[in-house]
Formats: structure tokens, sequence, C-alpha cells
């Protein structure tokens, strides 16, 4: 254990600017923050923190087994910025706003901006929640408690209450001796709102083209009245909707009266889309959520609830196959084929499945053009299932000699492709309507299908007209 | 087929917005614009077209037949917006280009920021491209070969030429008068980059800061200095990630040279973060794009290479299988349970490959933790393995009432389960060295094992002690 000395440190954040990412966390700063850990160095730890942006700090902390997480927490409880906090894993920040206390806690909510603040209480306790608000001033605790009350996953959870509203008669001139007076305006802001006697928006200037604009004229004159607003309790997900389709910056949120209430950017939003894709990815491999940062008891019990419908699956399939058990002893060779059928459908079915669910997500498959998606799948499927059929039945011809053989495993795969397709999107279309969430249940519904009508097809077949 | 009038038109329209989803292309959007495509009304389509946004007329034209779009696109040639072009699927875009022909293309791509001129460029063929090219004028061409030149999925791509760069001695004053006196800026920025005499960036000041800092402070004295600066070369990825991981809203772009070239802005960097999510998404379920505008035989074939995978998977199973006929013949209670093994071993290592890789993608993990989760993922694996062990042991006990037989299906369980946790980050960690992308590869790779393990182990311990 050598001693790390501030050049040390230097050093490692100076190698890793270098290095071809020249941003980031790098295992030389990782490594540096071990062995200052291990050796009790405090004044190291808190030097690495100080070089190092907010989100970089994050990534370090994730980095770090969770014993050397508290020890680290425990070194820069000062020097810890609030930002770091909103960049953690779930996981993670559990364990560090454990580590950091109510106070340390307090402090850092009330630092943030009012949606940075939320998202962090969100995921206490209810204890740990009373206990952070009882220490945040009242102005600042008001405004929390409202926000809390929009449902998760809401525009009033995403937005920040902190904006700039500027009344209908105001011009350009008066706009910016307003900014420059003013104290209490959000850090950073790229659209100025328009709003009328109400507070309702009736129009908005991006900054650049308010800066662009001489003195005298109008706000009204260059403002863009053609205002996407989003109402308080919209989904999160369909915020991120517009915000992709038409491209934006910052969007105003408005409340049941339509009055101006927050404002919600694109950097919030960038999250939101970044998680609503996983979500899809993590439901469609039947993961859940995504556990890299768990402890292996939670992951372990939260992957087990996913399996079990595996599970379930396979004692159908077996069930199915139990039905057969005369045939197989006769023809051994069907035991050796009957894997194919499934496997090839279930596969080609997930295909059908993913394209569905990201089509709906992304709204490119809408009533308008479903019957032709579906007509589509069930030509690919009957196209992909002839190839396929030759293919493999080609090779059943040649491995057992027997050609009745290969046309029952070719005609139980055709069949079983078809089916795959069809039932690739009509699934997730049929599982939206009854609330059910597509990425997850499609997959599991989808492949139990394909594994039964596989073995039954084949064995089925094969014991009408082999035996 | 009714008349459609103006009003009808202004109905749909309307009505659309009233609707919850007061944005996007509504059902009855679409069928008016079908409507009116059945009946020739080339006005009618005119003046829809009129009263969307490019990205709403975009999806329209997603949804309709490949016929149906190609008489629209000759109805609106000159009502289409070139921003409507940068919004569509690849695919239909083709379609679209074709029916435009290349002189409405080049008008097109002289309308658009250079960055989605490119992007529109692209995807066209030499000669397709050489047409386009030839058409556009001289300044702009240059432009666009230039950006050609860089290569594709790079930052030179993703970057937008047009961007404001004012000297270091400036102060906020003579930038605003500069800013009101120019004509040729970009529409809408975020950030002035502050460049020395070589152009070089040296800083940069968020407009939100300049609007509220008086005349005569220099813009040197407001800057952030700590500038994250992106190469022209650099992968869209690692552009994505920083703009994520900082939170960034523009980014500057600069040479070999260190000069400023191009700025990058976060709507762009939106569409990336989503592509490649997404592909990660795809690449997993092996379907390998999103292909739901794409035709049957292009569907068909672009799938079939994916399945051919799927396969020589089965066939290697079979191979395996086919070793054991014997054994399967003197007990065929084997063939009923055998695919339990393979399936909940492939499902639980698909569970810890998914992770993985996204893990790897959102850079959570690295060489500094790589050890702590393999040895996780192996715990978890045991864990799950023994669970599942024994509730399917169990079930096949009472089933056959045979307990050594349900003794040999939970070992071979846990065995292959284990086998799933280690090699689902083994594989995608191993692949990624070898330049192949895991998300891709690691599925096929590893369902290979953990079903050639499963009827190995199964089989091969019944062989030895059940008979």
């Amino acid at each position: 254990m050598t001693d790390l000395r501030p050049d040390d440190i230097h050093d490692a954040v100076a190698e890793a600017d270098e290095a071809e990412a020249a941003y980031g966390v790098s295992p030389e700063i990782v490594r540096t923050a071990r062995e200052a850990l291990e050796g009790h160095q405090a004044h190291v730890v808190r030097e690495l923190v100080g070089g190092l942006h907010a989100a970089d700090v994050a990534d370090l902390l994730e980095q770090l087994s969770p014993e050397e997480r508290e020890q680290f927490v425990a070194f820069t409880k000062q020097e810890i910025e609030a930002e770091t906090l909103t960049h953690l894993d779930e996981d993670v920040r559990e364990d560090v706003i454990e580590a950091l206390g109510p106070q340390e806690v307090a402090q850092a909510v009330s630092e943030l901006d009012s949606d940075d603040a939320l998202d962090l209480l969100e995921d206490l306790d209810d204890e740990a929640k009373a206990k952070v608000l009882a220490r945040v001033p009242a102005d600042e605790r008001v405004i929390l408690e409202k926000g809390l009350t929009y449902p998760e996953e809401s525009a009033g959870r995403l937005m920040q209450q902190a904006l700039v509203a500027v009344p209908s008669f105001w011009t350009v001139g008066e706009t910016i001796d307003f900014l420059r007076a003013s104290h209490d305006l959000p850090d950073d802001f790229y659209d100025l709102f328009i709003v009328d006697s109400l507070h309702k928006p009736i129009g908005s200037v991006p900054l650049s083209r308010a800066m662009r604009t001489k003195r005298p004229v109008k706000l009204t004159e260059i403002m863009e009245t053609e205002l996407h607003t989003v109402p308080v309790g919209m989904d999160q997900e369909e915020v991120a909707y517009m915000f992709r389709q038409y491209a934006l910056v910052s969007v105003p949120v408005v409340d049941e009266d339509g009055r101006l209430v927050g404002v919600i950017t694109v950097d919030d939003v960038v999250h939101v889309i970044e998680e609503e894709t996983e979500e899809d990815l993590m439901g469609l491999s039947r993961v859940g959520e995504s556990d890299i940062h768990a402890t292996p008891a939670a992951t372990a019990r939260r992957r087990i609830r996913w399996l079990l419908v595996t599970a379930f699956k396979t004692v159908i399939s077996s069930a199915v196959i139990s039905q057969f058990e005369a045939t197989i002893e006769q023809m051994v060779a069907l035991a050796v084929l009957m894997p194919i059928v499934g496997a090839m459908a279930g596969d080609a079915g997930m295909q059908v499945v993913t394209v569905t669910v990201r089509a709906m997500a992304t709204r490119d498959l809408t009533p308008a053009n479903t019957l032709r998606v579906m007509l589509k799948e069930l030509a690919v499927g009957g196209v992909n299932g002839i190839v396929f059929a030759l293919l493999l039945g080609l090779m059943a011809a040649l491995w057992f000699h027997n050609i009745p053989l290969a046309v029952v495993l070719g005609s139980a795969m055709i069949f079983n492709m078809i089916w795959a397709g069809i039932a690739g999107t009509v699934i997730p279309m049929g599982l939206i309507r009854f609330g059910v969430d597509p990425a997850i249940a499609s997959g599991p519904f989808l492949i139990t299908t394909t594994d039964v009508i596989g073995f039954f097809s084949f064995l089925g077949l094969a014991s009408m007209f082999l035996l």
C-alpha cells in the first residue's frame, strides 16, 4: 500500500484526460480511489472528488463495492455535490442516501432544481421523506410537497418550477433589462414564455431569436404562437414523444386551468426516452429492470419471478410431449428432431413481437396500418416457414433416410411459423387492450404457444402418418 | 366515395386536436387522406399537408401503402417540407425520394441544416447522390461533399456547420450588436462559442447567461472554460454518452488541429440515443433492424439471416440428442423432460446477457467491477438453479414416481444455470474484444451452449445413473 500524494491523483486524472475517451471515469481513477479508501486517506478521496464532474463522481460511486461506497461517502460528505445524487442508479442511491443522513440529503434537496429534488425524494420511504422534508426551508418544502402530489412518471414530476415568464406587452429591451436585474432566475433556460393576464402561456420566444432582435420590438411580434403545451398530468412517455416528434428544447407545463406552472427541458426528457426504450428491452428479455448494481440476493429474487414463467411454459411443453410417449418409444428419431419446430417458430415469433412492440411504442403501428402489417407478417412467416421447412426437411431426410419424416417436420414448421407471424402481431396488440405491458407479457405468451404447437403438430402428425 | 371539402379536413384536424393526444397523426387524418387519394382530390391532400407539422406529415406518409404514398407525393411535390424527409423511416424515405425526383430532393437538401442534408444524402446510392449534388448550389455542395468525407455515424455527420463563434476580446454588448446585424446565423442556437485567433474554441457562454449580463462585461469573464469538445471523427455513440453524462445542450466540434468546425445540438443526439438503445434491443431479439415499413420480401430476407443461426443451433441440439437415442428408447420419460434444462438456463442466461450488454453500453460495467459482477451472476445462477431444481425436480418426482430421475433433472439444471450466469457475462465481454457487436452475437452463442449442455448433462447423467 503506497501513500498517494496529490501528484498521483493529478496524474490519474490527467492520464484519463489524455486517453481517447477524454471524459468519464477511467479504471485508473477507480484504482486510485480504491487505494486511497483502503489506506484511509480521506484527503486524497476529497481531492479526487473535487477534480471530477458530478456525473463522473456518481459513476465512480457505482463502481465501488458497498463497503467502499460507505467509506467514500463518510470521507466526502462535505464535498459531494447535490447533483451527484441525481446521476446515481437507484440501487446505489439508496445506499448513498442512507450513508449521508437526512441533514445532508435535505441540503442537497434545497440546492437542486425542483424536478431533480423530486426525483430524489420520490424514491425514499415515507419516514425518510418526512425526515428530509422537515429539514428543508419552508418555502421550498411547499413547492416540493406540491410536486409530490403529481402522479409518478407525469409531467408534473419532470418539470422544473423556476422559469422565465414575461407579460405580452413587453419589448425585447424591457425583457433584457428584467433578466439583467433579476436574481432568482433558473440557471439555464432556452425559451421565454409569454403569458396573458391570467398567466396562461400564449407564445414562446427562443433565446437565440430574442438576442437577434432590436430592443424596441415587441415580444408578441417575434413569438412562436404554435405553442406545444403539456398538461401537468401528462404521462412522461407522451411528453417524450412530443419532444422527439417536434425536436423541442423546452416546453411549458400548464395546470387544469391552462395556467403556466412549470417547464420541462430536453435534458430531463433524454433520460425518459432512454428509460422507455430500455424498459421495452428489459421486458422483452424478461429481466424486469437493469440490476447491474443490485445485490445478488435482490437480483436473484427479481429474476426468479420471470423464470417462473419459463418454468410454467416448460411444464406445459412436457405435458404435451407426454401425450406422445408411445409414439416416441416406437420412433426415437422423433425425440431427436422435436425441439426444432418450436425453437424456429419461437425465434421467428420473437422477431415479430419485438418489431411490433417497438412500432407501438414509437407510434408507427396504428389502427390505420394494422391490417397491412398483420398480412405482411403472415406472408413473411409463410415464406420463411417454407424456406426452413425445405432446408431442415432436407437435413432430416438425409440424416434418417426417411422422406415421410422430413415431410412431417416441414409441414409442422410451415404451420407453426405462420402461426408465429400472426401471433407475434396479435398478442402484443391484444395485451395492450387489456392494459398489460406488451413488452413484458408478449414473449412468454408467444413462446408457450409456439412450443405447444411445435410439439403437438410435429408429434401429432408423426403419430398419424408415420407409424 | 363522398366528395371531401375543406370543412371536412378542418374537422378532421380539429377533432384530432381536441383528442387526448393533441398532436401526432390521428386515424381520422389518415382516413381523410386515404379517401382524398382514392378520389384523386389533389387540393384536399395539399390542404391537409399545409395544416400539419412536418414530422406529422412524415408519420402520415408512413401509414400509407406504397401506392398511396406515390400518389400523395405526386400531389404534394410543392407543399411537402424538406424537414418531412428527415423524419421518415429509411424504408419509406427511399420510396418518397424516388417519387420526388432529383430536382425536388436537391431543393430540399439546400433548405436543410447541413447535418440533416447529410442524413438525407448518405442513404442514396452513388448515382442518385451525384444527381442530387449536381443540382445543389456550388457553395452548399462544397460543404456537403466535405461532410460526406467524415465516416458514417461520426460527429462530423451529426454536426451542423452553421454556428455562432465570437472572438475572445468581445463584450456582451458587441456580441448582441453582432447578432442583431448578422443575417446568416443558424435558426436556433443555445451557446456562444468563444474562439482564439486560430479559431480554436476556448470557452462557451450559454445564451441565458449572456442575456442576463450587462453590455460592458467581457465574454471571457462569464464563459465556461471547462469546455467539452468533440473531435470530428468521434463515434456518435461516444457523443451521445457525453451529452447524457453532462446534460449538455450543444457541443463544439473540432478538427484534427483543434479548430472549431461545427456544433452538435441535443435534438440530433436524442435520435442517436434512441437508435443505440434500439439497436441493442433489435440485436438481442435477432431482428437486426426495425422493419415495420419494409416490404414483405425485404423483411423475410433480412430475418432469414438471423433464423439461420437458430436453425444451426437446433441441428447441433439434435445431434447431441441423437447420441442418446438408445437411452431415450429405454426410458421415454427422458424425452418428456429433456427440453426443461436447456429452456430454463437459456432464459436465465439471456437475462444476464441483456443486463451485461446494456451495462457495457451505458458504461456501468468496466474493468473495475467486472470481477464483482461475474461473481454475482455466478451466485445468482447458483441460487436460482437450486430454487428451480427443487421446484421442477419435485414436479418430476411426483409425475413419474421416480426420485433418481428428479435428482438427475435437478443436478443438470443447477449445473447449467451456473454456466448460464458465467457465460452470460463472459460471452458479451469476450465478443466485444474481438470487435463483434455483443448485442447481436451473444444470444445465439449463449443459447447454443445452454441447449447443448442442457441436453448433454441431463441425458448423459440419466444414461449413467438411471439405466
